[in-house]
């Protein structure tokens, strides 16, 4: 550790820390943030360890700006000033973030801000000109890391050590088991991504799909790779908002959107849901969520994922108690999306010089960031991944057990 | 159909359809109770069916006062008349209250009051009341048509077809898989009952359990079975309340008990949870539920459970939510509840005449449409039976999928 010239003192800092005005500064944000086990460092060569603490890595604080600006608002800061280059993270940048994340448990620490604060609303205009921000940056973007099928959800490894591709088969599979799908029945998809659910749940569980979407560049993508493989008669991809789902079906599906749906929308969703779904029928809802009820990371809901919220279980009840359904099972693959994550994040970075090409430094160092962070947030437990199955409350078409979801290797006949 | 004579005409009745005074108090029975396909008849021999509907069963009401009692407030006089006998069901018995609970899903209609009513608040003296007046009944009485272990919760059906005996066994094996016990863990249950699953845990995991219970006679029988299979160095019973767990433990176990606790006292018992276990450790709360918050059926908390209440899912999170826990695992085991009761009420009759010596008829009488409303309650979706697994939001001891719960026969090796 770098020993610095005592100044003047206030109070007597523990022996052999530095004290400066500035190396006061630094403790005060580190106390603010739960003491993580990192060292900061200035532009100086001045730097703090939280007392007591091994670091994990040393967070490079760039100019005097900086500093003052993660003082006055670190959750937000952290991210503007990492995407900007002016904050550096020397060491592993997942390990780093996880320290963040655990030293202050509830709260993200640097990385999330407490309290009630604004998101976009997801009117029906709001949610598509959210949407388009997202999704629309580019299929050819989205390509460079994700697997072949361009799954942007949370895959399912059942022993950890699957292949990415293997383990976006093993989620599809995973899903349409637990809807027990049938040939021949129909199934609605509220937010479909690049369509392929939709075209493994046709190719293989021979029913027909209406799949819903209101992001144009995945939409052009779906039908084209429907089309090629022949599949453009069992799946409609309808471009439209999924409160406008009309039809009666046997099963509703929807992965990675409830995110986007925000909980003052859940009762109309359970409704939707309940209108479209036969007596027998069965759903399926799969979502990033929280073990409490908390906004979205802020820097995030910022730059990256604009009117997101993931709900507690407790907010995703708003959806199916006022309609009356049975939740039949939960499961929550937490460990599985940061294992996702951590696939995502490496490809990225395997791309990283193809993605500075195309959209910037800036670009790419915010979107590592945001891999990296969310792989934190799920190994830390500060983000949940729920699946909840569920039924018309009078529905009596339920398995005895769960075996089915287990009974053969998942990727066997595929 | 008898047909009646023709008296005084307000309104054209449908043709072929009875009408007199007492016939048309019988239609307005029928539509207050959502025209259930049942035929009333009366003690002159007047008899009405729902308009358009096949009859199940009919449902003899013997005398003036009996009518008019149900005309009242037929949610409650319907159990208080059928245990006195003034009222009867000719028919499948499951099979009439199943017609009733569907014809009004949600109030289950002759056997429920909507809205609020005051219940027998769970204090710890008023908990102490409430659990004495239905558990303490006698071992005997519980001993004619329990399964031999005394199991009084819901069992586990593998395939749906196994006896009783086997399902109670599958059932603790389910839960002490979902809570992958290791061998010299500490595992602390809530509300033991005769002991069946602590005793389960300490034989076939290794564990050492203590188990919290304030019904005497249970204990009694517990400690008693304990120490003839030489458990009693692993298992410690406790008289006690729930409130009062000391100790640190690996994993906190509660079947059965939830439905006694009142929503009111939900972050209470998290935070007790909470407390007690370890930041590795594990939890599962079985329990009777509700899709929708609802109180408990008027006429079986005041005769049979006092003080009970069925949360719903949501009213659960209230456990979890405030102090941080992850839920892992839910399981909706809704079918399982109401075989479980046909097994118990088919044992029940057999025991009819002992149970009639000991306790009266009006008893048997209760306690028959007891099992069997449960038993309609659990088929038409009118109660749930949950099966949460949980950890501390920050463990990362999950497996990755749940394979291990169905890898071989539950009943292997027991």
């Amino acid at each position: 550790m770098t020993e610095q010239p005592m100044e003047s003192w206030s109070e007597a800092p523990p022996a052999g820390r530095p004290d400066s005005p500035l190396a006061r500064l630094m403790d005060r944000l580190l106390a603010a943030t739960g003491n993580p086990p990192v060292t900061l460092v200035l532009w100086n060569g001045v730097e703090v360890t939280s007392p007591g603490r091994l670091p994990v890595a040393r967070i490079r604080i760039n100019d005097r700006a900086a500093l003052f600006s993660l003082l006055l608002d670190h959750q937000f800061q952290f991210g503007e000033l990492y995407s900007a280059g002016r904050l550096q993270i020397e060491g592993d940048l997942v390990a780093c973030l996880e320290a963040l994340y655990r030293a202050n448990p509830g709260s993200g620490g640097w990385l999330d801000r407490m309290g009630i604060r604004r998101r976009r609303l997801n009117t029906l205009s709001g949610s598509r000109e959210n949407i388009h921000r997202h999704y629309n940056l580019g299929n050819d973007f989205y390509r460079l890391w994700l697997d072949q099928r361009m799954l942007y959800t949370c895959a399912y490894f059942p022993d950890g050590s699957e292949t990415l591709e293997a383990a976006q088969i093993a989620k599809m599979e995973h899903v349409c088991r637990k809807l027990w799908l049938k040939p021949g029945e129909r199934v609605v998809e509220a937010g479909c991504g690049w369509g392929g659910l939709a075209m493994h749940m046709a190719r293989h569980y021979g029913v027909t799909v209406k799949a819903y979407n209101i992001s144009q560049e995945q939409l052009a993508y779906a039908r084209q790779a429907a089309q090629q493989e022949g599949l453009q008669d069992r799946v409609e991809f309808i471009e439209d908002d999924y409160r406008n789902i009309r039809g009666e079906f046997d099963a509703f599906v929807s992965v990675g959107m409830l995110e986007h749906v925000g909980p003052e929308n859940y009762p109309a969703l359970g409704k939707i849901i309940a209108r479209c779904l036969k007596p027998e029928g069965r759903g399926l809802i799969h979502t990033i969520g929280r073990n409490q009820p908390r906004p979205m990371h802020v820097w995030i809901e910022k730059r990256i994922f604009p009117g997101a919220c993931p709900p507690s279980l407790r907010q995703m009840m708003e959806i199916f108690e006022p309609s009356g359904f049975s939740v039949l099972d939960v499961e929550n693959l937490r460990r599985h999306y940061a294992k996702t994550l951590e696939h995502w994040l490496a490809r990225f970075d395997a791309a990283e010089s193809t993605i500075a090409g195309l959209y910037g430094e800036n670009f790419v160092r915010a979107w590592r960031l945001y891999l990296a962070g969310s792989t934190a947030a799920f190994t830390t437990g500060d983000l949940q991944l729920f699946q909840v199955t569920f039924a018309p409350g009078q529905s009596n078409d339920i398995p005895w057990n769960r075996q089915y979801l287990y009974r053969d290797a998942p990727l066997g006949n595929l």
